[in-house]
C-alpha cells in the first residue's frame, strides 16, 4: 500500500504541474490579450457543434495550441521524439512491480521455452528424413536455448499497466531481432487453421487478404505475425469498398505500433518492416503441405502465394514476390494462450459488417447512457479504455475494431490490447467521425490521455514530426506518405475539439477523469 | 457461276494492282537507289530471324514501309480513315447476295420478332400488377412493331462473307440506336443463367468479373449485352495476374469492333459505348429478382451490383456508378441460336488455363504440321481464318481466344466470329509475341490480310491514327490511351516482320495464299 500511496502522490503533482502549465496558464493569458478575442469566442460557441469551431481562438488556446512565445522555436532542431520522451509527461515513475503484476513467471515460461527447443532438435531429425525421401527441398537451422532472447524478455515485461516499459531495451532488440534473424519455419495463423474446410464465403464477413497472414518462427523460437504488402504506400482503396473487405495493409500495422507507442498506450505488440524471401524464407521451410500447395509462379515469373480459401479462382487475391522478395510486417506474437488467457469482448461499437445494417450507437444519440450503466463499463476505467481505443483507431482511420481483447489474469481492470490494425492508414483525406463515437457520445476521457494528446498537438512536439522520425527507424522507412502522416494533426485537432465541445457542454469535472490514482488500485485476483 | 466469275476477275485485278503499286514498285525504287543499300541488306538477311530485322531497309520495303515521295505527306489533312475506306482494297465489290448466302430469312425474323412484341405488351400488364402488390419500383416503356428497326437491319444483313457490309448505314444507325434509345429490360445473360446454383470456384476459370455482363433489351427490341467499366483507361494489370482472372475492360469491346472493321475483317459485332444509369435503367426495369437482389448502396453511396456468385465476401468485385451512372460497352447480339445456330470450337491454339500447364502448342515447334494434317484445317480457309483472328488478336494482345465460333449454316467455309473481345488492350508496352503462333508456326496468311497490313502501315493510313479517328466516333471517347494507340503500329510492324521472315525461309508462293479466289466457292448447304 506504502508504494501506491508514493505513485499517487507523484502522479499527482505531474498532473497538477501538466494541468498548471497546459490549462490555466493559457487561459491567464487569454484573459490578459483582452476582450476582442473573446467576442469572436461568444459568437463561435453557440455555433461550435455544427461547425466544429476549427478556427475559434478560445479554442486554439484551450485545445492545447497556444501561439505564446514560451513555445520556443518548433523548428529548433534536435530530436522532437527524444524530447517527447523526455517530458515529465512520459517519465511518471511506474512502481516497482510485484509478482501478481506481472503477466508471466519467469521460471514456467523459460521451461516451457527449453522443452520446445529439444523437442525442435527431436523433430527436425524426422523431418529432414521425410523431406529427403520425398524429394522436397528443406532449409535446415540450428538453433540453441538462450535465456537472454529479447522475445522472452519482452514476454516477461508484460504487466498490469501495459505490455512494456517506456525504457525497456528488450523492445528495441525484439524490432532489430525480428528483422534480422533467420526464420526456420513458417505456418498458417491458428486462425487460419481454424478455417480449415469450411471455406463458405457466405459464412465468413471478410475472407479477402484477411488469410494471407502467416506465421513465422524465427532462429531464438520468437514467433512473429508476417503480414505481406498489399498495397503500394501512395495507394488509396476506393471509396466503394466496404471497411470489412478492405485489404490489409502491412505499412499500416508498423504504423500502429508507432503511434501507439507515441500515445503512451504501448498496448501494440512490436511491429517492424522486413524484406522477406518467400522462396527461401517461407515456402522451403514450411512444414506444411497446404501451405506450399498455394505458392505458384506468376506470368512474370514472380513467387506468389494465395490464400487456401480463395484457390484457384483467386489468384488476383495473390501475392507475389519480386521475384521472391516481398515486404511485409512482422508483429511480435504474444505469449500463447494456454500461458496467459486472453478474453475477446464484441466492442460495444461494433459496425454492422452488412451492407446496410445500422447498429443502435449508429442512430441512438443517447446509446452511451445505457452503456455508462452495463457492466463492465459501468465501473472502473473499461469505458475510459474503449475511448482511448477510439482516439487511437480514430488516428489512423481504422473502422474494423470489432471485438477488442484483454489478458484475464488482470481481471475487469486490464488493459486493452490494440491487436489487428492492418485496416487503417486507408484514405488519408477522410476523417471517419464515427469511429470517435464512444468518445463524442459518452463526453469523457482520461486526463492523461488529454494531456498528451495536448502535448502532441503543439509544434515542439507535433504528431506528425514525432511519427515521422520514429517510423525513420523502420527498415521499410519511408512507412508513411506525408498525406497519412499530415492526417494526423489534422484528426488530432478534430479529438481535441470534440473534447473541447463536450467541456462546454458538460464542463470540464464532468468531462475529464482523474485516472492516474484509479490505475494504482491494487490489482483484482487473476480470473483463471 | 456467272456471279462468281465476275467477282472473281475483280478481285483478281485488285490484287494485281495493289501486288504491283506495294511489291513491285518499291522493289523497283530500291533498285534504282544502287548498291549501297543492297548490300546491307544483304548482311541483315543472314540474322533476320533473331534480330526481327527491324531497322532493315529491304524490310522497310518489302513491309510495305516506302518511304518514297509518291507516298505525299502523310500529314496531308483530311480524313485517313476515310482515306482507307475509300482505297480500292476496301472497295472490292460484293457480289449480289443469293438467299442461302444470308444467315436468315427476313420473313421468318420478322415474324418472330412481332409475336415478341405481342407477348411483351401482355406480359407487362401481368408484371406491372405483380409489382404494384410488391411494392417494387417498375419503370414501363411503350413498345411499337416496326420492320425497320437497325438491329432487324443488321440481323439481316448477314451472310456468308461477314457479319456486316462495308457500306451498311444499318450498322451506323444500330450503333446510334444502341447508345441513345430507352432499355426495356434488363437480364443476366444466358451463360450466366447457365452457372445458377453451381457457383463453385473450383469448377469455373474465370469467374472474376466476368459473370457482370447485362443483357439489355432496347424499346425497339434490339438487344446488347452490357459490360461494365471496371477499370480506368490508364490502368494497367498487374504482370502477375493471368490473362485468365485479367478484368474484362469495357473499352477494349469498343475498340476491338473498330479494329476489326478497320481491318476489313468485319467479324465483329457492333460495339459502342454508353453511360448507363444503372437504378434507372436496370435495377428498375428488371423482372429478375436476383439481380435485383445484388444491387447495394456503397460506403460512398454510389449505386453498385456485384456477380452472384460470389455474393457478400466478394463486394471488392462489385462495380459502382458516380452515384448511379456507369460507363459501358455494349455489343449487338448475334442472331439467337434458335434462329442461326453456331458451333462454338477450342482453338488449336488454346491455353493451358492452369498456372504451370504447357499446351502442346507452346513446347512443340512442328505443332502446325500436325494442324494442318488435322480435320478442319487441312483444307479450306479455316487455317487461314484462324490466322486472321491471330493476328486480330495480337495487335490488341488478347490471350484469352479459347474457343471460336461459326454459324453452321455456312457450313466449313464460314467466316470465325470474333466474339468476346474485353481482354484485349491491357498492357501496351508488351507483345505476346505467343498470340501470333499461329501465324508464325505456318507461316501463311491470306494475301487479302497481308496487303491490307502493309496498307496499315504507311503514314497515309497508319493504324493508329485510323483507330484514334474511328474510336474518335464513340460517345465515351476516348476509348483508347495514346500508348495502347501506339502499340498498334509496332505490332503491326512485328506482324510485318514475322511475315517477312516466312517468306525469307519458305518463299513468297509457300507463305502468301491468294484467298480472294477462294471465298467466291459456291456455299454449301447449311448443316442444320
Amino acid at each position: 500500500m506504502r508504494r501506491d500511496r508514493i505513485l499517487l502522490a507523484t502522479t499527482l503533482m505531474v498532473v497538477f504541474t501538466a494541468d498548471l502549465y497546459f490549462v490555466l496558464l493559457p487561459k491567464l493569458q487569454d484573459f490578459r490579450r483582452g476582450q476582442g478575442s473573446r467576442c469572436s469566442c461568444g459568437q463561435a460557441n453557440s455555433s461550435l457543434p455544427g461547425q466544429g469551431g476549427l478556427a475559434s481562438p478560445w479554442l486554439s488556446g484551450s485545445t492545447g495550441y497556444p501561439r505564446d512565445s514560451t513555445e520556443g522555436d518548433p523548428e529548433d532542431g534536435g530530436s522532437k521524439l527524444g524530447r517527447l520522451f523526455a517530458h515529465p509527461l512520459y517519465n511518471i515513475q511506474t512502481p516497482t512491480l510485484g509478482p501478481e503484476e506481472r503477466l508471466l513467471q519467469a521460471g514456467k515460461l523459460i521451461d516451457y521455452y527449453d522443452k520446445k527447443v529439444s523437442r525442435w532438435e527431436r523433430h527436425m531429425v524426422l523431418y529432414n528424413e521425410a523431406a529427403g525421401a520425398s524429394n522436397v527441398t528443406m532449409t535446415q537451422q540450428k538453433v540453441n536455448f538462450d535465456p537472454e532472447v529479447s522475445w522472452l524478455k519482452f514476454h516477461l515485461g508484460i504487466n498490469r499497466y501495459s505490455l512494456y516499459s517506456r525504457d525497456d531495451p528488450a523492445v528495441e532488440q525484439l524490432l532489430r531481432d525480428m528483422h534480422t534473424l533467420p526464420i526456420i519455419s513458417t505456418d498458417y495463423t491458428q486462425d487460419e487453421k481454424a478455417l480449415k474446410g469450411v471455406c463458405d464465403c457466405e459464412q465468413v464477413v471478410k475472407p479477402s487478404g484477411h488469410h494471407l497472414k502467416l506465421a513465422l518462427k524465427m532462429k531464438d523460437f520468437g514467433k512473429a505475425m508476417f503480414k505481406p504488402m498489399r498495397q503500394q504506400r501512395d495507394e488509396v482503396p476506393s471509396e466503394d469498398v466496404f471497411y470489412f473487405v478492405d485489404f490489409q495493409r502491412h505499412n499500416a500495422e508498423i504504423a500502429a505500433f508507432h503511434l501507439d507507442r507515441i500515445l503512451d498506450f504501448r498496448r501494440v505488440p512490436p511491429a517492424v518492416g522486413r524484406l522477406v524471401n518467400i522462396t527461401g524464407e517461407v515456402l522451403h521451410i514450411t512444414h506444411n503441405q497446404d501451405l506450399r500447395n498455394v505458392f505458384f509462379t506468376s506470368p512474370a515469373k514472380n513467387t506468389c502465394f494465395f490464400s487456401k480459401c480463395l484457390y484457384v479462382c483467386k489468384t488476383e487475391y495473390a501475392v507475389c514476390g519480386r521475384p521472391d522478395a516481398l515486404e511485409g510486417s512482422l508483429s511480435a506474437y504474444l505469449p500463447r494462450l494456454s500461458q496467459a488467457p486472453r478474453v475477446s469482448i464484441p466492442s460495444p461499437w461494433i459496425r454492422s459488417y452488412t451492407f446496410d445494417g445500422r447498429r443502435d450507437w449508429e442512430v441512438n444519440p443517447f446509446y452511451c447512457d445505457t452503456i455508462k450503466q452495463t457492466y463492465p463499463y459501468n465501473s472502473g476505467n473499461r469505458l475510459l479504455n474503449i475511448i482511448d481505443m477510439s482516439v487511437f483507431d480514430f488516428l489512423m482511420g481504422n473502422m474494423d475494431r470489432h471485438h477488442y481483447e484483454l489478458f484475464t489474469n488482470f481481471g475487469d481492470e486490464g488493459f486493452l490490447l490494440h491487436l489487428d490494425n492492418a485496416r487503417g492508414f486507408g484514405r488519408p483525406s477522410e476523417d471517419v467521425m464515427s469511429i470517435l463515437a464512444p468518445l463524442t457520445q459518452c463526453c469523457v476521457i482520461k486526463r492523461s490521455t488529454l494531456l498528451r494528446l495536448r502535448l502532441l498537438s503543439r509544434p515542439r512536439y507535433r504528431l506528425s514530426d514525432v511519427m515521422r522520425e520514429s517510423l525513420g527507424g523502420d527498415p521499410l522507412r519511408p512507412i508513411l506518405t506525408e498525406p497519412h502522416l499530415l492526417a494526423l494533426d489534422r484528426r488530432l485537432r478534430r479529438v481535441l475539439e470534440e473534447v473541447e465541445r463536450c467541456v462546454m457542454q458538460l464542463g470540464e469535472e464532468q468531462v475529464v477523469t482523474a485516472d492516474f490514482a484509479r490505475s494504482t488500485d491494487p490489482p483484482p485476483a487473476a480470473t483463471t
